[in-house]
């Protein structure tokens, strides 16, 4: 199914805010139509996201051809801005589906969700799925290796490193799948369950159904959301380490990075300090080790990043790359290692 | 406003599954007129529970001068008895206001929704409060000294060292207040945020809400929610630590208590590592030591509990003691030296 989307970026066709859009592009770009931007109209993506060759429009009647609006953007309160409403409208009438990753609900929409039934469209939220399941922590299949990204922050791709890890171990010929827990990942994948938005007594629970979903496939990539080290959302981090019971971790961060987004006055520890508390977290479900290091140079010229890769790897004793500079074959290297010394123990045992 | 409660705890009369029943029978006993059991119908709170003088009754027409039926247990799942079902129905018949802290709510129910209209009473969902809020860690006063209890494990305190915490500050002539985070906790203090059922990215900004609305108080003592080390519901605990940013935690445990409540395949860390783990995970909101330590000895003797009180005493080098065998004056002086502390240093400054 070609779900060919317009995306919606309207004034915020920029890397950091229209990220759920980068990462459509990047990882379905055979889905994608068009950026929906007026003050942009005529660019393309790779001018404001750096990314594919997407065209960029000012008006949905510029893309006849296009099925679904996507609402391109992951903003931290998860509200659709206002003026983007009659957008949404339009497209509705134009007999578009219209998905969307918000905390907010366009099928809970009186509005919209009269005018979707008039003309036969779907309302997708993403992030409408309250399971309500407790975390039991049982039934996890031994022969699954279960990877689970983490990070010094928000923002400083985890989901990224996890989908190209998980491409990097299919296109050797492993049986690997990405197990989405965020509004993007789970447009990219197709499934997945939105973490962050599960009630809290939920999260672990939830992202246990997400692993029994999936552990029929010899290794599982979760991605992780937010951070043990910020504040606002440290609580679905944990939830989602202790739910997934991880056998090893990928620690992400963003070179330079030194305060948790948008909250300036904290200051982020050293790594170091990053990856023992992970470490000692996950720890309580049973040894669970940092096994390689996603590092995000985009700040960096390619000398600055591969001094950073060498520095860090020297200091952790870890592989570590950029997956986008360098591609993800050093943590592969490192997700196998894990797998070889978990399959000898099983088998001797 | 006196509510005259009928506490509903239909075969579940006993502490660890009635303890909402528990709690608001100690803390509210003017307003419970009987517990609804059956099968126990005749006897007493205090034989069943080990509090209060409530009767038991099986029919509600045995409580005539009741006015809200509430439910009266706090399981794991939120999910309200098939049972159960009659009796409220009955309850609205008969003019009663129902109140629940499930997480399946009665209002969403639209059989009783209807019949609570008909016959004009409230269904009150103690835990339908989806604040969305993401926690900015900013404006919050430094003059009033915020307290949260924290635990090894879920059900070993929390809620009653918070509350009778508070009690003996005000006896102090404090201006102290209970911030209550659980159903149970609303029930009795009459406001409050059920943390636990917040949207999971909004965890903690629920919780920094809920210290705004009550900063103008000397002192808060914020309830704590399940455990860093229950992991299926450590998400909550962590974003409630970071919500609230205290300046001292009260560490609550149950001797005896070796695994998390039902995962028995589990076993809890050594409670120093419990210590420390709070005090690390705390920090990155700034320093935060745990002041006092709060022990459930429910199953012990008075010799033994005084063994055990001397013991973690000398091992922490911290006050200890039983809330109910010892009253709350330890950890009230660990409150006021924290408070002395602090005090002195920004006249200082």
């Amino acid at each position: 199914m070609n779900r060919r989307f317009v995306i919606l970026t309207e004034g915020q066709t920029n890397p950091i805010q229209a990220k759920t859009a980068s990462c459509v592009i990047r990882y379905c770009p055979e889905e994608v139509v068009a950026l929906f931007d007026g003050e942009h109209a005529g660019k393309t993506s790779r001018e404001l996201l750096g990314v594919g060759d997407v065209p960029i429009i000012g008006r949905l009647a510029d893309a006849p051809e296009a099925r679904t609006l996507l609402i391109g953007i992951a903003n931290p309160g998860g509200l659709i801005p206002d003026s983007w409403r009659a957008i949404i409208i339009e497209a509705i009438e134009r007999g578009l589906d219209v998905v969307s990753g918000m905390h907010v609900f366009l099928a809970e929409d009186p509005d919209l969700a009269a005018l979707a039934r008039k003309h036969q469209v779907r309302l997708i939220d993403v992030r409408n799925n309250r399971l309500q399941r407790i975390a039991r922590g049982e039934g996890l299949r031994d022969e699954c290796l279960r990877i689970h990204t983490v990070g010094h922050d928000c923002s400083v791709g985890k989901m990224v490193a996890s989908v190209e890890l998980t491409n990097a171990l299919k296109a050797r010929g492993y049986d690997a799948k990405f197990a989405a827990t965020g509004q993007t990942g789970i447009v990219v994948e197709g499934d997945g369950y939105p973490i962050d938005c599960m009630v809290a007594d939920f999260i672990s629970g939830a992202t246990e159904q997400l692993v029994l979903d999936h552990q029929h496939h010899e290794i599982l990539v979760v991605e992780g959301q937010g951070s043990l080290f910020h504040p606002s959302y440290s609580g679905v981090t944990l939830g989602l380490l202790h739910g997934c019971q991880p056998h090893g971790m990928i620690l992400c961060y963003e070179v330079g990075r030194s305060s948790p987004l948008g909250l300036e006055h904290i200051t982020l520890p050293p790594l170091s300090t990053v990856r023992r508390m992970y470490e000692i977290a996950a720890a309580i479900r049973g040894p669970c080790p940092v096994i390689g290091i996603a590092m995000n140079s985009r700040m960096l010229t390619d000398q600055e990043a591969e001094r950073e890769r060498k520095e860090m790897s020297r200091l952790f004793g870890l592989p570590v790359c950029d997956v986008f500079r360098h591609g993800a074959e050093p943590l592969v290297q490192a997700v196998l290692a894990l797998k070889a010394a978990r399959d000898a123990k099983r088998n001797s045992s």
